[in-house]
């Protein structure tokens, strides 16, 4: 829906349409309400509809019409988010320390992390944080190991990949409204804080950094499988062990 | 909220608060409305407040106090499926074909799949779906492969993991709703078929597949890190090469 319309106008408009909808089998009805036009949530509400989802600029509502089991999609359940593991030919990795959130004042030397855009791909989320936090330009390598964590956000749950990247320059640009500091540090350093040691999922994460630093770890690559709906689609797997 | 209350006195309260909160330094005001108290949508956008997010039974508005950008957390951007992999003991694959969707009526055996729900654990999800949809129990080994895709519902994107589990039972009984047929399928004829053949992204998981089956590929296994708000969480990966 995009032109105004009234809601005395409109009901009577939706109930005929249902009625007709009902005698051809159709199943699902959705509404999707730019925020513009909010004066008609109430109404549509009041004719049996409900929420679906909603973005900034829209409210989607739906009405399943049979007497059967509703099968409508469900909404989006997880944020997601990205670490990036940028280690240098110096066996150093580049590190943030932030001046806002729970890390502030805490002294705690962490990996660039941040959220993945909508519709955005993993590997280009993990780059685009490295820049902007650091100024460093990077390639994608691999997801080394991804946390699913839940109600990290109202109901909502939380998948948080740890790509390895390989950067492509070296002199660091910190952003100064996120960030107290940003270097390259020894990865033995960075392994070794406190912290590190102190919380089961950070130690692992630093540990498996070290192990992919030193030795044979293999994590997954990304493989580009055709594009569908015009974005690129990858998939990530283990490709050593799979050539 | 909760308690039913009228726009003519809500509204009221709701700019005085604001004008409190301002001079207190607040920033975000987060306003989740039952949607059996709809009637105050509308004054509550009038109001300046824009939609965050909803669910079926409420919608949460929001309003950003300060001239400063917005660093509101963004609202869920991903749904989250699993394909199992489910390889018994003969080196047969267990397959279903579906009726309804894409795959209906094409003859194509695919793994079973299915959407994880809010809140839920993906290893959890995976032994749930093989459960539901051909009542053979599992336990769950690896996530082989993920692929991200976008735009697959509305603006938002997708993730899928391929879960390789091990039966503990060998019975079928299908689940007559969503499947027409569900078997036992030797590994070689699942992975051939012309289907899989043409297909780039179905032949990469199929191939996958095989190679797990048949020789050394490690995926990701996961590691429980600890509860977090009550809940598991889990590390996912390369368990074998950590080790």
């Amino acid at each position: 829906m995009k032109e105004p319309v009234d809601s005395t106008e409109f009901i009577p408009s939706l109930r005929a349409s249902i009625v007709k909808w009902r005698q051809q089998g159709k199943k699902g009805v959705w509404i999707k309400l730019p925020i513009g036009l909010v004066s008609l949530v109430e109404p549509i509400v009041q004719e049996g509809f409900r929420y679906h989802h909603a973005e900034p600029d829209y409210l989607m509502l739906v009405y399943w019409i049979p007497d059967t089991p509703d099968t409508l999609p469900e909404n989006a359940s997880h944020r997601v988010g990205v670490g990036a593991f940028v280690l240098n030919s110096n066996g150093e990795v580049l590190v943030v320390k932030e001046n806002s959130g729970e890390f502030k004042g805490t002294g705690v030397w962490k990996l660039p992390t941040g959220v993945v855009n909508e519709g955005e791909d993993i590997p280009s989320a993990s780059i685009r944080e490295v820049k902007e936090e650091t100024g460093i330009d990077t390639e994608f390598m691999e997801v080394l190991a991804f946390r699913q964590s839940h109600r990290s956000f109202f109901s909502k749950s939380d998948l948080f990949f740890i790509c390895m990247l390989r950067p492509r320059s070296f002199d660091i640009q910190k952003q100064d409204l996120e960030l107290e500091a940003a270097q390259w540090m020894p990865i033995e350093d960075y392994v070794n804080q406190p912290y590190n040691k102190e919380h089961q999922l950070f130690k692992y994460v630093a540990e498996i950094c070290k192990t992919k630093a030193k030795m044979d770890y293999s994590g997954f690559s990304a493989m580009p499988v055709g594009p569908d709906s015009g974005k690129e689609t990858y998939l990530f797997f283990n490709n050593r062990d799979f050539n």
